[in-house]
């Protein structure tokens, strides 16, 4: 299939929130301590919320950006591309980069809110943690249906809160949750204890994906402070097969066979591998260690349950029988550094021709799979042949997609001593 | 190939040390304060050294046990197979099994020696660390000629004297170190510091393989306390790609490009996506993070400098050429829980027989590539068609290899409740 006949629906791109968020949603008696923010000495945009402080990292926002300007500084709004806050000139740059739909993960809160969770009032943290609900779903989303996939963040610190909000967002069409990769290692209890149950109850009942995204844990995969900054890049993918191994074994999915994980960012390539590897410990170990599937080996529990994502993984589209036709989806990842928008179209046909994707599967991967999962239906909004790259493309006009240099001259651009362990801190989300 | 006519050299295996292993060769001055064989009250028996006491965990001598009796309790000598401790009841064992040659791995010392590390004498440390290799050495592996691939432990706190113990053993003809996954984590300098210099420069000097096995650094992969064992068993081997990340993009081997690595224990079938992980990465921030390969991709550059192994990897074995044929080898991982001694060939011989693999192929996993690797010639001892799964199945005659329980009643098998925490503080090698 060429590039331009493909609907692209990816469920895995980022926003970087805009300063006006909480003028609307957030009740007036909670607006004098809402999140804003603050412009920094050294020029720099910074959330503050509480006694928190998050700086915009580049590594964050770098779509359209020279390669050579990449980098993991504090960044100000006008060092990144609109796209990136505006919705308006996000749509244009989807339209541009011929994606139809996409599901937009946070950037200061965190992937699953956690700088929410750790603001010591209670009764603040949920009326902001709403709000921002209300301001993705209603305006982020609402100002363009049928091109994003709605989601939502949960309160990290109360599964029965964490479960009516599920419910309420679910009310309003929502069928993602953004969570952690990990409760624990932030502090929460674990995917084993029996407290979140309320919560899989809840996104059982109402057909909402849990999904967790790469880093989403607090914990990113550094191995020295002193490591050379690209070992982190390339370990996140891999890392979330924690996440994966964590909740095939828990009680969880046993519980509740309707519940749906997603990996989000977390790459196709090594699912293979990893599910023979779950099928081998079942083997070896399950007569002592206790596990039961019934009749079923865990690769089938994996793919009654996991939904994997890619941006552009060779190794993954010629396994995808192994992985499950039905388990894969794409994703564009714009803004960040890994995305190859505004040609992730000409990328992705390029390694799917090259293993030799069938137009069927292809579109399985493309969209087909995004909206069964996530309960998402574009084709409401506008009938399928105006939703291919072609269409949106047409659509964009003359849109500019020039990579431009944003650097103000404010930054050391020589990266030298960059601090791990001081980037895992400010980065890890 | 029929599993027949294979011949099997196994670059990952384990040996239980025996009680007597420091009677000959530690200088008498030392003898009071050796590591010793102590049983407990429990039945179990336990090495101590200094203040340090170390169980021999089940799961890492269960060959020839029911699988319903696996499990991570402290056991007793005489609750293992004999071939776990003992040399010449081992090599009827490889026998009986069909493996001509094996490389064991350390068990009480923890994979990288850093029980050693760990004792504040460092005289006695030193001299405790050259004892064992030369028993290693001149006992386990002296025994049989030809069967055992020779590995010797560094004294990890000081580069220098690794250094010095390297070219020590390799005029032994030694060629093999075991080392650890990750010298931060055992609270060492990292990978990245120049310190280990010394060390580099020996085992480029002398060609020895820096053997990392999963599990070395000190950290298990334990997503939380509460969660269940499968968890940690499953994520053991992809875990080691820290260790691949962490010195393929270090100055080491950039400095040092005569250094090679063997990832240990640590599977092959998500070395395809990782590579291409690294291709990426480098391709999309090489130009701010200064990696600088010169013509190269870091795909080329790993397979330059890494081997790779699996006990049975039917994902790996499909795509063995984006591996790299020369960088693959086959292990037993004998008496470990992960291997299937002593069927491991006919294993061997349906996966890569369904996968498709020649007999040029073949060889140099099952033994050409070890060879080459760690400079080990067993043919130099008997002629290789006395060296087949067969010829060796023959010499075992009826060597009893039936399943036989071990179990004395003393050990509560319900596995309720097993704490990982404790575990992992435990197990880890």
């Amino acid at each position: 299939m060429e590039a331009k006949d493909m609907i692209l629906v990816s469920v895995d791109d980022h926003l970087v929130e805009p300063p006006d968020l909480f003028q609307r949603h957030l009740p007036a008696a909670y607006r004098d301590r809402a999140p804003r923010v603050v412009r920094k000495d050294d020029g720099s945009d910074v959330w503050v919320f509480g006694k928190a402080e998050i700086p915009n990292i580049g590594l964050n926002a770098v779509a359209g950006r020279p390669k050579e300007e990449y980098g993991v500084e504090p960044t100000a709004f006008e060092e990144m591309r609109r796209g990136c806050w505006d919705v308006d000139e996000r749509v244009k740059d989807m339209n541009a980069g011929g994606v139809l739909a996409s599901m937009c993960f946070p950037s200061f809160p965190g992937f699953s809110g956690r700088l929410f969770a750790a603001n010591a009032d209670k009764d603040l943290a949920l009326a902001v943690l709403r709000a921002y609900n209300d301001w993705h779903v209603d305006e982020w989303c609402g100002a363009h249906p049928g091109r994003f996939i709605p989601m939502g963040l949960a309160p990290l610190w109360d599964a029965e809160l964490a479960a009516a909000e599920v419910r309420r967002l679910a009310a309003k069409g929502v069928h993602s949750l953004t969570f952690t990769e990990n409760p624990a290692t932030l502090g929460f209890p674990s995917y084993h204890d029996e407290s979140w149950d309320p919560l899989w109850r809840a996104l059982s009942d109402e057909q909402v994906v849990l999904s967790v995204h790469l880093g989403s844990s607090g914990q990113l995969a550094v191995t020295a402070p002193d490591a050379p900054i690209d070992v982190m890049i390339t370990l996140q993918p891999m890392n979330i097969c924690q996440a994966a191994a964590d909740l095939l074994w828990s009680r969880v999915i046993k519980r509740f066979p309707d519940l749906r994980v997603a990996l989000s960012e977390g790459g196709t390539g090594w699912i293979p591998y990893f599910l023979d590897r779950l099928d081998r410990t079942y083997d070896m170990h399950h007569l002592w260690t206790g596990q039961d599937f019934g009749d079923r080996k865990p690769s089938e529990v994996f793919r009654q349950h996991f939904l994997t994502c890619f941006i552009a993984d060779p190794v993954g589209l010629q396994l995808r029988h192994l992985i499950g036709m039905d388990n894969i989806a794409w994703e564009c990842d714009y803004p960040h550094s890994d995305s190859s928008w505004p040609t992730a179209p000409e990328e992705l046909a390029e390694v799917a021709g090259a293993a030799g994707v069938t137009e069927d599967e292809l579109a399985k991967i493309t969209h087909q799979n995004a909206m069964r999962w996530y309960s998402f239906d574009p084709f409401a909004h506008r009938p399928p042949e105006q939703c291919t790259v072609a269409a949106l493309r047409a659509e964009a006009g003359d849109h500019d997609v020039s990579v431009r240099s944003f650097d103000t001259g404010r930054v050391d651009r020589s990266h030298k001593g960059v601090d791990l362990g001081r980037l895992a801190s400010k980065a890890t989300a």
